[in-house]
């Protein structure tokens, strides 16, 4: 949203705090993050979902590449990614603040990650031509990959020099900057000891 | 795409022998079943982007509802499915044969059952006045949650009146009875012992 200009506010909640527990579910009726409030009552709190409610009524479909062949592929990819990868997502969770050490994954993981700079390497080469991103232009593909990035750099992970371009494009994307930014100053409040469930 | 009435031919591949792993990487790139190939080279392989697929190119948008907030409710809900659900998936693998018998699961799966119907009665109590689908008419929702219902039967699963609702409906849905005819009519070609891998 950010990078297409559409505009939003953010309403932040810590994960695993109480407050977090009490307030998710007015937010989000899945208890997931991020959830997306529109008006007329509209809510989306699946990350694909938000992407495709945006996509259909604020981007008028650029969301995804227009070239049908190159749109079943971003969005199988992006599929992929929604439902699956779990050893990547249980071993290497998403920390902007890591920094690689000697903590290592176990070969489930491994295989996802060459699963994934398969896909990356698969979708530029096809669809690549227009810049430097997964289907040229930077689209909800790019987004739902955009945490793996982060989770690559905090981690260590080796990658491919597609894959290297593609996190270099990202990293250099104004939106992301933002985003990390952000983030990053955001002084985290920890909670008391005894205030966490 | 069969209760749309869009034609298709489907080319089958047994799970688990020698045939399908030399033969699922030339049809579906993630090596996941189902995988839709169209004209031009479209190819799509992740359930809920072949869905979306066909609703950009063959529906006119009629997968999902026309109204912004059960879309983007339809859109969670299927995403929820899409993305979750890791126990019931795991511990009631989906079986048309299956009868139920004296086989239980866990309590994840248990808590998995409970938002499942919870998920339901929400969709059909906010959007189902059209009719007795998730969100009235049967759409893409329903299609994602249809391996649900014949999980729900073949483990003698315990529902609430809105779900038995839903999938009473869904059991008399033309596309889906042809579907699971042609399923339960295959004879299914047993290989050898010493050819399973």
């Amino acid at each position: 949203m950010r990078h297409f200009g559409v505009p939003f506010r953010e309403h932040g909640l810590l994960l695993d705090t109480p407050e977090f527990e009490r307030e998710i579910g007015r937010w989000s009726p899945g208890r997931t993050v991020p959830a997306l409030h529109d008006e007329d009552g509209v809510v989306a709190w699946d990350s694909l979902a938000i992407c495709e409610y945006v996509n259909d009524h604020y981007l008028d479909g650029r969301g995804w590449p227009r070239d049908p062949r190159a749109r079943a592929h971003a969005r199988s990819a992006a599929g992929e990614m929604h439902s699956g990868f779990v050893a990547l997502r249980k071993q290497l969770p998403m920390n902007l603040r890591r920094r690689p050490d000697a903590y290592r994954w176990n070969a489930d993981a491994d295989r996802n990650i060459a699963r994934i700079q398969a896909l990356w390497r698969e979708l530029r080469e096809a669809h690549g031509a227009g810049g430097p991103f997964l289907c040229g232009e930077f689209g909800i593909v790019d987004a739902m990959f955009a945490p793996v990035m982060v989770r690559f750099d905090g981690y260590g992970v080796e990658t491919d020099d597609n894959a290297r371009a593609w996190c270099d494009a990202l990293r250099a994307l104004p939106a992301f900057v933002e985003w990390r930014d952000a983030a990053l100053a955001e002084t985290v409040r920890l909670p008391a000891t005894d205030d966490i469930r």
